[in-house]
């Protein structure tokens, strides 16, 4: 019998997010468990910076999902949950936002959570001033999101620290490290929730 | 290397609960994946049903949290989620309460979620008259929650449902056909997100 | 000097839609006031229905506020607020969305107020099963908006009724003379917010 | 055939603040559309400033509104919104309270506002210490407006600001102007809506 | 040393209610406790049955505050709380509302609470249909405020149950005993509380 | 006929914070009003300062509750409200948690109040860094107190502020004096609402 799958797709075409997906997400990929399919939207903006970015992957993405009967599940992974009721509406199989998974995910860890936003024009405080290519690939990075992490655990009182992108994940483990609090990826909590509603589903 | 282990609590002493949690989290038990220890808390009551009930578990739970350093993770399988903090306060490792785990699960699949809870004093709506044990075994509880949940997702519009007991799983396929809606066992749900947090963290 | 103007754009491609939201707004028509022009948008669907009816249109609306320099406020009118945010990206004018700003005169008016929602599937109590198209012509619409604004008004205490979509303002003065309570248009409410906005900004 | 009036009550006794509120709703009045009227509450305070002061115009407002029997709609024109539910009480025709507007109509230019109120007892932050008398006329007024705005702006992530009393108006575009997001005029706010009502009334 | 003075004021004009009021507060009066002095404000309508009786009283209420340098608290014993912040503000020693004390009251004994209110034009459901004076005298009353209370108790499920008027305190007992959970009378748990404020002051 | 008796439970070991405890309580003790009766839980520990504490005294608290059946009315004084619940469902007698006793009266007195804590892991700001036992005693608790104080005050807008331990009644009076607003003593509160219940029930 073959192994369901879990799709999860990157909303924009950056094709190195999609490979840091893959590797994020590879601690659950098991011998007789769902298959983790990541794949990259081509028509994508190469990052979903603004409101026009993330209408225009809206249909796609119903279109993906709409085509794809092969998929037990689907994550859309971007932390602005594009698409995400459009998507429901096309399928009767459970459709994941990384955003709601993420928050949904902190909720059980502490009562208290924060997010660390990259840049975007409607959130001001707590943010990274790079674009979504330099979250996964910058420098200075985890450095900064080591500052805003501990500004959002002592002055805010988070207990839980959500990673606002779907492209940080190789930096959750160190940035725990240095805060001591849990901090959630929230294309890997998605793809935890997804196994479980595809298991028990 | 030893595989990591997830450990279900059930608080309670009635081991056919514990016998069908095991039985419900099957599906995530993977060669290669964490394993999922079921235990039985030999001090607590035959079924939790009063505060009192809730009260007499917490310190024996925090002891096993507290002695149990084999275990990656743990999930206190009671939907009234007895013993929450003080189990957190005696580990650095992760603890999962079923009934955050649900509603935080269910939150991820629509926007607004119904709970069909067992008999207690403070909840006065949508309840099946019947003990946990009955609940269990009982052959009249799936028409009964067919019921509720109708009420539930007709009345209240609920598009997601959750069931309130950690003893129901058995019941949640062929009610999730009948109501047309996703049903989450929370027991399910925090296995799956334990999952999550014992692979990645 | 040319009168300036506030372009009303109706994201169906229903013109005896448009039609009837021209003869709802003439009365704030004033020879020396700003012109309200409306418009059809061609490439909408016949009604917005479902969500991937709202979403065929976000991106469309946006180039149409893009490039319209002309106008000097902008009144989405549909109930779902379609591209709201997606056309505020694209311009420093304001644009006003109808359910926004109905939701917002009602709150001027009592405290409490209902919607009467045409059919949808998010919604499942006080709507009137029928059609956009059907709404703006149908025969019975007036009877069974009656019946359901006044379940509002007795059974949940609504001091004020909001139509819950573009096509219904011929349906107003009826219905608050049969309800006895002041009943909102939104796309009524939104052009005298435009008005607003226009002459004092 | 009459035009309509719109009666806007200052409740304060400073004739200055009326002859500004003339001033600053100049911009509605269209040669075929309702009267404007503004009058002063001869009984009233110089200025609305303690809760004595608020309650002391209460009764005088409601035998204005009774009396009134020409008026299609009343607008009371100070940022406390004193005796809106007893004005209510005393007509079936429309009373706007400038407060209630001036929210009412922030919210549907963006989704977080702030209010830049004057000397109070009960907010303590981003106020401005001066008297209602000194706010209409004094010099220093719009820089210490634009001091608070920015920090509302900036701080708080205000998308757009409400100035919290009747008496500012002039001060509306040189403030927004150097904000750079919307700032609403209260009683401009509230007789755009009165205007809507009485013309679709 | 003279005993310190709660001065109770009952803001309607009816003296049968404040004869009452007297009566329903003999229990915390004792030989060596604070006075408790109830009085009868003559300018006050016979009973608070609209806004415009609610506004009426408050500025006469604040200078029988104002002039009374003797009482070291004050209770105002009208559900409606008129002229709450004006009294406050007319004195340093504590003005207490009974609305307010009886929902403060309410919430120290479980979770969740219900009011049974007279005849008012902004609550329609649960409500007597009775005057004031019908209130404190009328022969049915005890078997409406029943029937009232069990909906509150089975379909709302309220742990409490706060009698929303000042004259209705001889019926707390027998209304307590029928519903069995707890009844607060609102001028009861008001006086409870002033004595805490006089004595520890 | 022998007076009602209120009992005062302080759930810690420490006879001197139980001392303080009925020397705070001695305004509310009247020649033929109820006894105001403090005892000990000699199996508490020393100070609550964890969870594992809070979690430590509830069995304990609620045989002493189900045993003294000679109370009128219990208080559980410590600001945790440990075993509330519990306790009051084994007893129908009215059972009072100081946490929500102050949090209520601080509600009559205010719109707005803070709350000064004593170190716990869960809340970060306003603290005071010392243990309940250096609280009682301490000598310099009452300066930082004051400068908590102050801050709430002056940067959160409290009009009342609640002190968050039961130990801490002997600062009220000066700490009142030097803030000039209402300083509520939780265990003081409990009790006059207590009096209130034992006198009316």
């Amino acid at each position: 019998m073959s192994r369901p799958v879990i799709h999860v797709i990157n909303p924009n075409s950056n094709t190195v997010v999609t490979a840091g997906l893959k590797e994020a997400l590879a601690p659950l990929v098991f011998a007789d468990g769902p298959q983790i399919r990541c794949s990259t939207l081509a028509e994508g903006p190469i990052g979903i910076e603004s409101q026009a970015d993330v209408e225009s992957v809206v249909l796609p993405l119903r279109r993906i999902v709409a085509a794809d009967t092969d998929a037990a599940a689907f994550v859309i992974a971007c932390y602005s949950d594009p698409g995400l009721w459009a998507c429901r509406e096309a399928t009767r199989r459970p459709v994941f936002g990384i955003a709601e998974c993420g928050v949904a995910t902190a909720l059980t860890r502490g009562d208290r959570f924060g997010v660390i936003a990259i840049r975007t024009k409607s959130i001001r405080r707590h943010l990274l001033e790079m674009s979504v290519a330099e979250t996964a690939s910058g420098e200075g990075t985890l450095a900064r999101m080591i500052a805003v992490g501990t500004a959002l655990r002592d002055e805010d009182g988070a207990e839980v620290v959500v990673m606002g992108c779907a492209g940080m994940a190789r930096h959750r483990r160190p940035l725990e490290e240095a805060l001591g609090v849990p901090v959630i990826d929230p294309t890997q909590a998605a793809v935890a929730m997804a196994m479980g509603a595809v298991r028990f589903g």
